[in-house]
């Protein structure tokens, strides 16, 4: 995987990450990220403003990283999980902003795996790894082929599953977190699918007070996991 | 003010707002936008894929629209605020994304005020107006050139400070959020300014339970306004 830019670059090597290659724009001069390079044996390749350019999509002020790929877990760390365990579950998220304040979000509320599916999903790339400002490693994002059938197992496992949906729904604030429970955080534009819904055991809605309908979806994610929280405490 | 892209034309031209004119890539061939655009009087010129990229720096999918710029409104419209009023202080956010998925839950937790810096602090831009999807007309964004200041004059009008700290600060959920309050949302690195914290009568922390010590600040913006929406019905 590459990612890019110089704070990516400061906390890979600060942190003492595993880096493959470095590719450096030919005027590259940041002396302390230079001097953190030197002092590990990472081969370094020297690119022109093009070269580097057309290797990546976004800002990369110069430097370029080749990381090994992200390590998806798989689903079967569930079944040893703790009774009181939440999982957060995305329905086709899009946009890598909000898998990456998905990401930092659970991380911070001890939330400790996300399940998401391998295909129409944004997956872990460079702008994730940014926007989840280095909370990944503490999380395990579980890649699985069916999000309907892994509720099926889930619900083996003993989880509850709480979607959210706008039509056939209660308050968020009214129903107990207190048990095993999966969360479930629907598509930016569709929100969560229709199979997937009826599988849920509870379907809750965030109140809204003024014309819009949905909230985006790291903000609802994040209000959904702290009422759970709360409501455990 | 630039804008860009084929759901963002939809839009406009759909709810009829005031478009000044209309730049097309010369291929672009989307018929229902060209439709629209020949149902109305707007100004249209052709240009070329590399005089289009040149005019904006974002995926413009062959067509930019030049739009009024978005009128701020003036801090004394909260002269005559209601007793219940809650208003959102903007420190210095840096992200067109956080701020306009905070316009967002803004409209739909029914805040009416949103109070921003002139300088150093993302203004209402292209990025903004898709991601705060469609709610930006139905919330006020006060610009003020000083924050420190303003919130002397909320004071004045009666409104209780409350702001986020990682230190000195209590619990969110342990205080009384039901009389005329403003919610400061610090900057995405920094948080919120020394000199701005010391002027709250409140200052609160979101839990956290895992390494990182802070959420995207959307995501904390929407736990706190939801908190506070919670605490007064």
């Amino acid at each position: 995987m590459l990612v890019y830019g110089k704070n990516v670059a400061r906390d890979l090597l600060y942190n003492d990450k595993e880096i493959k290659k470095i590719f450096l724009q030919d005027n590259f001069s940041d002396k302390d990220i230079i001097s953190m390079i030197e002092n590990r044996n990472i081969p370094v390749e020297r690119l022109s403003k093009k070269q580097i350019d057309d290797l990546c999509s976004g800002v990369n002020q110069g430097i370029i990283l080749s990381i090994p790929d992200y390590q998806y877990r798989n689903i079967s760390i569930l079944d040893t999980s703790d009774e009181d365990d939440i999982v957060v579950i995305l329905d086709h998220l899009e946009d890598p902003h909000n898998l990456g304040a998905i990401i930092r979000t659970c991380e911070a509320a001890g939330i400790k795996s996300i399940i998401m599916s391998s295909d129409r999903q944004v997956q872990v790339n460079a702008t994730v790894m940014k926007t989840s400002v280095g909370t990944l490693s503490d999380v395990n994002i579980i890649l699985v082929s069916n999000i309907a059938n892994t509720i099926d197992r889930l619900k083996k496992l003993g989880y509850w599953i709480i979607g959210t949906s706008l039509t056939n729904s209660v308050d968020y604030k009214s129903i107990d977190y207190s048990s095993k429970i999966a969360l479930i955080i629907g598509n930016e534009a569709k929100g969560i699918s229709r199979l997937v819904s009826k599988k849920c055991d509870f379907l809750v809605k965030i109140p809204m007070y003024g014309k819009t309908n949905s909230l985006n979806a790291s903000v609802a994610a994040g209000i959904m996991i702290y009422e759970a929280i709360r409501n455990r405490k």
